[in-house]
């Protein structure tokens, strides 16, 4: 009888490095899955977050736990993958090891960077302090503190002008994220807030959404860009287009000229990739993501696949890919299957992004989903987006509470997750240190 | 035809404010639900907190806003009541007002201190810092952190004596909280973690639970205490009674004359009552608890009522009332039937405890319950704790989510919650600054 031959021990197989365990790099570690490769993902969280729900989050809609969910237990029954707490700083494409911040090193056959983007503040970086994005967790709950602190504030505000500012809140930026948390705030601060404040009805509370061009999600069509701005306005946001942010402070935005005296700001404007091309010492564009090739290879690196938000590829027309999460897993997807290939002689192909479509919440039973030829809004659209996420959402558990409190929360208008933690929530939201007595009991 | 009397204004109703949200200051709130009175409730969180369930967010098992809901909503459909977020510096009995820390004051004609207590470390408060103790949603976010990063950390650790003191947990302390930590540790170290963990195995990991006194659970009946100490036993917690902690470090615990090598260490040891009888000028016992009256009123002040963990109430025996939700509950609303009694003339009667029985949880599907006569353990006693706090947890959207969220984790073993998050959550969570390369693969 012949002997059977040996599975090449786990040592001797090729080592893939994935850094990132967004859409991109979850999706390249599991196109690896039973692959005769050893997968290592790192990653600076210990989560996986489903970032297109993280404004529910940041609104109180939903708890960081039903959008999130351990990146080791997604790929615990990957066999040949590994999860590494850490955070990279570097790439020596020489010797083809990562470094990371604590002084490990972790070598590479191949190397998956799927490193996403932060928010960028074009260069006026203080105004980070006062308009925070939204792109982790903690940028999330640190979003809810804000804006329910302001509405704390207000309440116990006796001065009208401090009470307008305090109830004044500003959204940066007229992209599907911009528009989702302006149709989000205007549903929590108009209409959950005036349950439970004696003194807040929704009349009092703006929303304006600043858009520096000349229409809100702009990658939309223009039927469906109008369709979303009116569906803002029914909610109550102000929506300013073709209007510039020139400054930004603790209690105050200046756009288009205009002085808006305000305490919330959030920004959701402009993002800026991680620093993978500087690691690879490659040419960026004007958002900092690696400019590579078709195969989504950069030049001279054939071992090295760049994916997702920090990577710069043409799609059709010669226009880059958006950074949206389809593109990010296809991505993925595009590079595990690659170096399966590779593994086997296999010249990488060119990555082809398949379209399925673009959808943008405005608000409670309200959407814009864009399919090509067949266009969605109100309702319809609404379902549709709220049957995709779903879908998409990693996990059954999720899917389920997601699901649950959705339905929850249509149909008695609540909003479960508002609370105010976080080590740097004031425990006294005062602005004003001395204020007349009896003040509270007046609201 | 006889005019109607006119119902009294606002402002001219006797003012009662009540300053803590807890079980204590709700339960008073409720019960001046409908009098002439205007309510106002201080705290210096936006939520109450169910903190029976707090363990159970600690060890990932639920989510914060599974187990708090904002006291305004709780309080929304209350028409005489006014929430208040701030926090008590001091109260001024003479001139019947509290002060807060913003500088503002609220006048009284009836005033309620609930205002409960924090964990005390018998003097050793250097030791708050390693061994942090549990009482509010950020304890519980930052006990979890520092559990999730103890077994991140173990598993890219090579050194074993490192890697020991990793994966051994402390709980110091052997009454329900202890009791309840040490066995949710072990359920989410042993089984959920080494799923996830490559290197972690059930055996690899140790949690020791430490109790000064002869038994755990000293409350309980002495056949109960043996019942729960077989099942930490079965759930492989190492117990330790006639134990004291005599030193607590970042990388150790010395109980007993023995050293033990840890990294977490968790604090259910004791508490102390928050500052109430200092703001009164009263007397304190050793846990800073006022003493008062039996009708819940200190000697001298007849408009001041003190209930819950910062009242020292004498009960049947001569013993002091426990530090227990029920007792601080019925005392709130003993507080607010005799204040809507004075306002009608009648003298408050005094407070009388009515003791519905015990339960401590020790793991998945074991429990201890004590009813006086009926005792129940395993099974039985665990379902009956089920029960009980599904219903005494506020609101159906609670109930139906940690209803839904226990059935899923004990027919799947999973743990939902398993996030870090965080601002003081190190990105990278090496001990050790330079370790050999090649280490994340080898695990």
């Amino acid at each position: 009888m012949p002997a059977r031959p040996e599975p090449p021990s786990p040592a001797a197989r090729p080592r893939v490095v994935i850094v990132g365990g967004g859409f991109g790099g979850l999706a390249a570690a599991r196109a690896l899955a039973g692959e005769p490769v050893e997968v290592t993902l790192v990653d600076r969280a210990n989560h996986h977050l489903f970032q297109p729900l993280l404004y529910q989050v940041a609104t109180a809609g939903l708890s960081p736990a039903d959008i999130a969910a351990p990146i080791r237990s997604i790929l615990a029954c990957q066999k040949n993958a590994h999860v590494v707490l850490g955070e990279v700083t570097g790439v020596d494409t020489a010797a083809r090891q990562v470094a990371l911040s604590d002084g490990r090193a972790l070598p590479y056959e191949y190397l998956v960077l799927a490193t996403g983007a932060r928010h960028s503040y074009f260069g006026r970086d203080e105004w980070a302090a006062h308009a925070p994005g939204l792109k982790t967790l903690d940028d999330a709950l640190a979003i809810r503190r804000r804006v329910l602190l302001a509405l704390e504030r207000a309440e116990g505000e006796t001065d009208p002008a401090r009470r307008k500012a305090l109830l004044t809140f500003v959204v940066v930026g007229g992209g599907p994220t911009g528009v989702e948390m302006a149709g989000a705030i205007a549903e929590l601060a108009r209409q959950s807030a005036s349950e439970d404040f004696r003194s807040i009805m929704p009349g009092c509370t703006r929303v304006i959404l600043v858009e520096g061009g000349p229409r809100v999600l702009a990658a939309f069509p223009e039927a469906l860009s109008a369709a979303a701005r009116r569906g803002l306005e029914r909610l109550g946001v102000e929506v300013r287009t073709d209007c510039r942010v020139e400054a930004i402070s603790a209690d105050s935005v200046v756009a288009g000229g205009e002085h808006i005296a305000t305490h919330t700001t959030v920004w959701a404007a402009g993002v800026m990739a991680s620093p993978a091309a500087r690691w690879l010492g490659l040419a960026a564009d004007r958002s900092g993501r690696a400019q590579v090739g078709a195969d989504l290879r950069p030049a001279g690196l054939p071992d090295v696949f760049v994916v997702g938000d920090t990577a710069c590829v043409e799609g059709p027309g010669g226009r880059p890919l958006p950074g949206l999460a389809a593109v990010a897993k296809q991505q993925g997807r595009h590079a595990g299957r690659a170096i399966a290939g590779l593994l086997r002689g296999r010249a990488p192909g060119a990555f082809a992004y398949r379209d399925w479509g673009s959808l943008a919440t405005i608000g409670r039973a309200s959407a814009v989903a864009d399919f090509g030829r067949v266009r969605l809004t109100g309702f319809t659209a609404w379902a549709t987006w709220c049957v995709a996420h779903l879908w998409f959402l990693a996990g059954y558990r999720n899917r389920f509470v997601v699901g649950a409190t959705w339905l929850w929360n249509y149909l008695t208008f609540e909003r479960g997750a508002r609370l105010i933690t976080g080590a740097d929530a004031p425990a006294t939201p005062s602005l004003s240190p001395a204020q007349p007595r009896q003040e509270a009991l007046a609201a």
